[in-house]
């Protein structure tokens, strides 16, 4: 049994899918969320960069007490997360390996698609990850940079959301992929335009659900978890919180109950 | 006569098009040009971080012997520089007023549209800075936050631009406003895409390039322009300055010359 905090972070909201399964799936346990707000997006910047900025992420979250860190953010698990997990005491889980291991289960004739942003893609890691679970595996990745951008200003259906899914998705689709990774944790929010385009044949991998499953075991296995009956959550970002709860809500589509409070991450 | 450089900064790239416009204007002046890529973009932040970027990037400009700033940044110029131009000793010029004073000058009907990122229309200073040049200006705002994004990931034209375009421009087109500000120094690379939606009964104002048309007459009133033939250029950056030269030359519209250099902009 330990009462003490998981720590989550990503460039911006939408790590918060992978907050609200691990409220579904741990409601015992304390979450501190780190939201790098001021700095979003990571995935068009450098990875020395995302480097940087991962590094003073996990620093910050470590001034609290945890005793796990999540990676929700696809760009800094494939892009920092392998060059820096030994720098640091806390065990940290990213969302690729989770992903991973689930689109390699799920995939009935070995053909994968990833899609994610340019720092995910450029990063290769996913493509490394599959192939060393399995050889056989043939996958596609396709970066989608505008996804990002038409999440966060509210379109994730209608016809700009469709015409940009079109225009990465069906290269993957014409690959004829049955398991399709959405390596961003923006992404899950876009999952019926995705399956429109897609089809209802190819199985959706949503990596930050896949990562909040995988600390789950980590945890259970290492007797980590809280025995507490409902767990808080305290938010922090890098920009204002003024807007913070409207758009938080869409991710978490439930109500944000919880401190929310601004830092200075470049401190860290 | 003064050889002393100009500064020029912006959230990222789109600057370059007011660099652009500075270099046919005053091909003899130096020019030292910061880009935040590391930070970019400032148009969906809340106006505190804005300020506080725009005070980094005008001291670090001032760590060269400069003799004018110009911010080349809609966002900075409309939601930083008004609380901010007091406090630095070099004139700055942002592209807010060079813009109104062309729109309203070139108006016949009275009604003026601006677009510009989320920061910068909801500063209001568009709005304010034109009812202050003529209070008879009927003035429609509209903000365009997939503009940047789509400029930056090379969809200047095609489906998803012209998309984009009709979805924020038509009601400014149901206005029946004749002149339309670009307030972003991104937009210009939109020109087309902007005038097939718009019409081309309707003058665009490049608010970038009014920037620096006014940067020139500041210059030459105060006797401060230098007599050199030909000036140079230095680029910095906040983040990786590989793949810098590509997309700046998609701004600049001809081949980079002068070193590129990034340096840490929180230092500032």
């Amino acid at each position: 049994m330990d009462h003490r905090p998981i720590g989550i972070f990503d460039s911006g909201l939408g790590g918060l899918t992978c907050v609200k399964k691990v409220m579904e799936l741990l409601p015992g346990e304390d979450i501190i969320y780190f939201g790098d707000t001021g700095r979003v997006p990571y995935g068009s910047r450098s990875s020395d960069t995302i480097l940087k900025y991962t590094r003073q992420d996990i620093r910050f979250l470590q001034t609290f007490d945890i005793k796990f860190i999540i990676i929700a953010c696809g760009t800094a698990s494939s892009a920092a997360l392998p060059r820096i997990r030994n720098e640091f005491q806390t065990e940290i889980a990213g969302v690729l390996e989770p992903a991973c291991r689930a689109a390699a289960s799920a995939s009935r004739n070995g053909k994968i698609g990833v899609i994610g942003t340019q720092g995910t893609v450029r990063s290769g890691k996913y493509l490394h990850t599959l192939k060393e679970m399995d050889a056989s595996l043939k996958v596609f990745s396709k970066a989608c940079p505008l996804f990002v951008p038409l999440v966060e200003n509210g379109h994730t259906q209608g016809a700009l959301a469709r015409l940009a899914a079109e225009e990465y998705l069906l290269s993957l689709k014409a690959e004829g992929i049955d398991t399709l990774i959405l390596g961003c944790t923006h992404y899950p929010l876009l999952t019926d335009t995705i399956r429109e385009v897609m089809g209802d044949s190819v199985t959706l991998i949503d990596a930050g659900a896949q990562a909040a499953v995988y600390a789950k075991e980590r945890l259970m296995a290492a007797n980590l978890l809280s025995d507490k009956a409902c767990g808080t959550v305290q938010y922090y970002v890098s920009d204002e919180v003024e807007g913070f709860t409207d758009i938080a809500q869409m991710f978490l589509e439930k109500e944000i109950k919880g401190s929310v409070q601004k830092i200075e991450i470049e401190a860290y």
